[in-house]
């Protein structure tokens, strides 16, 4: 059974890789030919031509329509075919099916579903982003061997930091702290706040922290698509509002999971943090830390599937640290079979 | 449903790609082993002993008979078992099928299919091959990663040219020109004449024309697997007649489709012309040229399947432009369809 | 239908090839981890987490435990969780399986059956191992491309020697002799001896002989999975006893067949000796020689694996040749069909 859920908007690229040629990329499963317009704005089209099926980014960009590179079938930004070389009428199937595209946040955003559902009021809100006094990280991309719910368990699992990230961000003594998990709709938190604490090297170097402080971290995932972990650490004593909280030193760290086959994943990552903005070699260390970390959740993740696929088993044991992981599963279980299947043109091919 | 048609001799190699080795080729999807005898007549043997299975081309050729390279079971052009090592006795199912093959065009033509229908005298007959004050481009080769169907239909279309082969033989104005299509049994013809045009430059050069000239193009599809383009370049105001055409310049373009598997097809060419005889220059360029070309609708029609199979769908839109190509397919499919199974005897391995 | 015979010893690997460190081997299609334990004791684990399934063997060893990669489950040689971080209960469904493993011939030896049968006394007796003047090639290893029947009729088979050992140990000669075959048990011998004839210039050179010699090869099948092929050239005259023929120039090689899949199969081989021993040269020239021997023997049956595959036949034509490696096979389909499924217990993970 697919686990897609096609109604819910998905970065299909960041905004510096699509110009003015054809860039294709499989979304959902289906092959997706992204572009810009002569104004500038992100257009997409299924990749494959209503005529003999060619992947329409094998062809060329011309003014506002896209040329087929077989016959020069133009398709405009609609999908609907403008010009077939050698004959006047049209026929009422050459038409190729289009996504709703929202450029936000640096990112080109996709809706794979029914279009009349697509309200750009739904793009998820990136904290703080744009916010004076804040530093955002984005335009990354990791290509991760594994079905995304399996990297969404895993985004909200923080159990497993000490052992898989033994070599970068693993830390023993966390994995001894359990969870609080909660679920409100589509939304699942996990969170442990450890107050009243020293800080750690890192905090009190860049937080200028001298006496005590409270420390906290939020795993949250807005399902179908998004993950946020949210770290914070903050003078102790203090009522732990985001007022409070934006005082103290935070950041939070998203991943955009687009699901690119049943088996496969486009990995987008983005940070938004109010330390050391402007700080060149903390960013560039940021970077590097955060790559080489997610890369270990890819080698862990791709594993995992092959021996579930394997086996036809998903999990055998079940243990205190599943309850985030398995609460996002559940809701994008019940996501994924609640979707009303998508009405489509019938002259569209798709 | 299968889209081969075996009763019909196809090239299975060239005469000069043929010697006193085994080679291994796969054709109609069955693994074949050629070589000539002493006295350099090609032959044609299932390429699996019939003992236990291994590819006689892992073997040698001693004299006139072929040696397994497992056990030394010796087969002679018949594929009849004449020495088995250690025993006197040769059982009856020691035999492997052989093929009947025909040298003829600088070529090694195979039948797959009944042995007893296998007349020589169906080997397609090449226009003016060997005739005085004309020349000869064989020995071509390129690896298809498609049906040959696909192909077939491809060789059908001029108007893919303009867009497909926009590097190399593209022409704009082409395309707007319609053809005239024309089935005679299994012989599928497109056609367009353009009548008192100026010479475009490289007829003017070759041809030494300095009027009005008359342009075609025919192409021709001689199912199951010879594809023939002609194209003319003649005085204006003369009759169309063969011999006024020969007068004229004048080529021959012959692609000859050998499936290998359902997936992928041995395309050999072969160009016969009027024009630059001797011209080792022009020579050189048409092979570059036509190499090129033909690589690049081996790239579409390859990127084509692959849809096709994701989708199961053959093609969306049907356009004025198909007519040929889509009466080629139907010829193809109808023979394959009406094959007679072939009988072949119980004592043989197939 | 499987071939897998669970209930019996096999060479997991080569005593010097496992150690303080996780090494991954696929067994009968098992995946299995092996390692040492402090006290230099080697066990096997199933290499499957009984958590979220990730391979053991990406983990580490830590002491006696070995400790998942992802959360940090350690369990013990016996497969049982000693240790779950973040929660002090372990649930009953915590446990992988482990196999019994014994360390003997410098092998690590595994038991993928029934664990209650698993005797040691059935751990087959290499001949002459740690005899006084007898020399040991161990430690060699190749991974062959086909299901462990086909290589265990191929041992059983002299008459491949002269075809497909042509560049190596091939004899034409020795072809045409015909050997006996016989079976006890799960033992299958085929034999022959070659009276009264001179010895052969390596025999000479080696062995001293100055007269006449009587010279034999048994090819010994102990189903499942050792073949053994005993060489002897000995002064003629002599009764062949055991005693006498030790006393000739006399050769045991081993070959330990662990299928690794239905298709592949770990190939380890052993050889012991009492000619030449001390002779590093003749050493070095007998690894190199056999290597290459047993690399053509992994080409031929890798290819008649795959036409065997695409064919659905195994065997077109039986020859008189095929009765060693025709009786090798009933037994080990025989062996195949009467295996008693394994009891497993419910809480492992298999």
């Amino acid at each position: 059974m697919t686990t897609f859920i096609r109604n819910a908007w998905y970065v299909a690229a960041w905004s510096k890789d699509i110009g003015r040629s054809l860039t294709a990329r499989r979304i959902l499963g289906e092959p997706v030919v992204l572009y810009r317009k002569e104004d500038g704005a992100p257009a997409a089209l299924l990749d494959r031509c209503a005529h003999k099926l060619l992947p329409l980014s094998m062809g060329r960009i011309i003014g506002n329509v896209v040329q087929c590179g077989y016959h020069g079938m133009e398709y405009d930004c609609t999908g609907k075919c403008v010009r077939i070389p050698g004959q006047d009428v049209v026929p009422p199937k050459a038409v190729v099916r289009s996504f709703p595209v929202v450029e936000r946040y640096d990112a080109v955003w996709i809706w794979m579903g029914d279009a009349a559902l697509a309200d750009e009021a739904l793009i998820h809100r990136i904290e703080r982003h744009g916010v004076p006094g804040w530093a955002v990280i984005d335009g990354q991309y990791q290509h991760h061997r594994t079905n995304y719910v399996i990297i969404a368990e895993n985004l909200q699992d923080p159990a497993h930091t000490t052992y898989a990230h033994r070599s970068t961000i693993g830390n023993p003594a966390a994995s001894e702290v359990p969870v609080k998990v909660e679920q409100k709709g589509n939304h699942v938190v996990s969170w442990r706040w450890t107050n009243s604490v020293p800080p750690p090297p890192i905090d009190r170097d860049l937080g200028g922290f001298t006496g005590l402080v409270d420390r906290c971290q939020y795993y949250n995932y807005f399902a179908p698509c998004v993950s946020r972990v949210d770290v914070v650490t903050m003078r102790d004593g203090l009522d732990h509002t985001e007022e409070n909280m934006d005082l103290g030193q935070r950041a939070f760290s998203y991943k955009f999971l687009t699901p690119e086959t049943e088996g496969t994943t486009h990995f987008f990552w983005m940070h938004v943090r109010n330390f050391g903005v402007g700080n060149a070699e903390l960013e560039a260390s940021l970077i590097e830390g955060m790559n080489r970390t997610f890369e270990e959740d890819n080698v862990i993740c791709g594993a995992i599937q092959l021996e579930q696929v394997a086996t036809g088993i998903r999990q055998h044991t079940f243990l205190a640290i599943d309850a985030g992981p398995a609460r996002v599963r559940r809701v994008l279980e019940q996501m994924a079979a609640n979707e009303i299947p998508t009405t489509q043109s019938k002259t569209e091919i798709s």
